[in-house]
């Protein structure tokens, strides 16, 4: 017997049978962490391939479960799919490679993701659980880094410390490479950490998250080391990007799409002249994924709903010289916005 | 005009142009880093389509440069494919719903990753002192963790501390998540590192690595922390694992297969009776990617040639109970297998 998540989603999908090798799809059913292996779900039952490596463990966790566990490869997972013949997969995380493979074995297929989307958009209680651990894991570990950085340091050593506390904190890694960059940097929003070293006066935008139990966190803090008195541009536009955050907070609710919910930080910043230089979206969703639904951006139609977690995060860019961003992961519940992180300031805090 | 290893890659690949989404293989060809981004590469010309988050690194790094930049996303790089029918993309990186994508903008499809694989099988010199830096980095954090390490630690703050040092002397992060398993728990070969304290007398099993500019190390260290005098079966097997991975570096050489390569350690170890408990292949090729070809396993026709990178790694497990794998990254030279792991030691270290 499937339970009663896992049948919505087969019902959903209008396959005979769902066929995974996805790491992340695998463990929202299972639960089980493997970097390799399959899951069958047919109408009466959920299998966990498992090979050699993680057998063991597999059938140690299983042991009194609806999971079924059989030993494997793609060929032993393949002869279990054999009787069904229209196999639900994934399309955006499932290879051309795989599907050659499947429709040799003689399956057709159809594109299971929406039933899975569906599904994960809205959080259980104990997925939200782990986000918010994920997220107070690296705000501690923020808070800990603020008085760890000094002068001379290079833009990886601050990430390396941020990434020790995070880890030494339960995380099990980052949920993408953080990113930190120092002064005009930071006009790069996806900049990659380098050995810029950090100098009295210095922006300093860091953008980082950690996974826990396989839950991500995402936060961006932008401050500035020391008081130069010539970061004057720096602090206007920190202040108007924090209101645009924090409108967005305010005014972000349950039955808005993504484009409303955007459109509020956006509209904000186009009032101060600045719309051009917020050059990326909104937000988008977090959980097992580190982007995923829903999206907040300029043409989302996804509608937003209590249980959904996803990322606040306007910025404003000025090529080769500043960038700010402010970056929460927060859920909805009874209609309002409600944000993981409670114990990082957002201001354009200034350390010495 | 396009670099001699790109119109290699091009003319092999048999389509009128590559069209590239994946990280690995643009960083390959541009050596840039992004997250997102697309790859044009024609007969004429290599084209890298960038976003507004990364347009203005881009614009900077390629000015003077063979490779042409345009801003935009998927909508613009298509509309860039347009007067090419058939597209190269590779099949094994490629999602069912980009393909559909393509077909629906009216191209058709050949996989280009056999071209890929060929030419990056064998890794140029460039590519080398990537890897001998990012095993380099990987053996110092090592040492630099075995000083640190007390009874009462956990699996996971071992592996915060080796991490750590990874990032403060240089890696961009981890080349995949450090398994550190304490007793009993080493017997999962690819255990989910945890809560287990660390007591004397215990061994312990850590596999680890790190990426530097885009490529990765891959490295397995089995020891003892502390002698209890109650781990003879442990010293034992140690021992055996460790002449299997001597063997295999001194006879692997070039114009042997995959297969051939695993059959030394497998045979050396079935004559021992412990065939049975080698449950994973004996190494896998190593670089952008941390798991490519070559593969040196039982069924494997890869012939090794100079230039090639990949991991000698037995492993003997004995469920519930121990397990020991010694892992080193090497290179094929001069017909010869030559180690990138020059300063931690192999053997069965009691440390206290």
């Amino acid at each position: 017997m499937l339970s009663e998540k896992l049948q919505k989603i087969y019902d959903a999908a209008g396959a005979d049978a769902l066929f995974l090798e996805s790491d992340f799809l695998r463990r929202y059913l299972t639960d089980f962490y493997s970097t390799d292996g399959f899951v069958l779900v047919t109408a009466e039952v959920c299998t966990l391939v498992a090979d050699p490596r993680y057998f063991e463990a597999a059938k140690k966790k299983f042991k009194n479960s609806r999971i079924r566990v059989e030993e494997g490869g793609i060929k032993e997972a393949l002869s279990l799919a054999e009787p069904y013949h229209t196999l639900g997969v994934p399309y955006p995380f499932t290879s051309v490679s795989s599907l050659r493979r499947y429709e040799e074995a003689g399956h057709s297929t159809v594109d299971c993701m929406p039933a899975f989307r569906s599904a994960m958009l809205v959080k259980e209680a104990w997925e939200i659980d782990r986000i918010a651990r994920a997220s107070e894991i690296a705000e501690d570990a923020f808070n800990e880094l603020l008085g760890d950085i000094k002068e001379g340091m290079t833009e990886t050593d601050v990430a390396a410390i941020l990434e020790y506390y995070m880890r030494a904190y339960g995380a099990s890694g980052t949920s993408f490479d953080t990113i930190c960059a120092f002064g005009e940097n930071a006009s790069m929003p996806h900049y990659e950490t380098g050995a810029r070293k950090l100098k009295f006066g210095d922006p300093v935008l860091i953008d980082f998250g950690c996974k826990y139990a396989g839950y991500c966190s995402d936060i961006t803090r932008t401050f500035l080391f020391g008081d130069d008195k010539c970061h004057e541009e720096f602090k206007k536009i920190h202040a108007i990007v924090l209101l645009a955050h924090e409108l967005a907070k305010e005014r972000i609710g349950a039955g808005m799409t993504g484009r409303q919910a955007d459109a509020i930080a956006r509209g904000y910043l186009e009032s101060k002249g600045l719309g051009g230089m917020f050059t990326h979206s909104l937000g988008h969703g977090v959980g097992l994924q580190i982007h995923e639904a829903p999206n907040l951006s300029p043409r989302s139609e996804d509608v937003l709903e209590d249980g959904m977690v996803f990322s606040i995060e306007p910025g404003v860019y000025i090529p080769g010289v500043l960038g700010v961003r402010i970056e929460d992961t927060v859920r909805l519940a009874d209609g309002k916005v409600r944000s993981f992180m409670e114990s990082t300031s957002r201001k354009a805090l200034i350390i010495l």
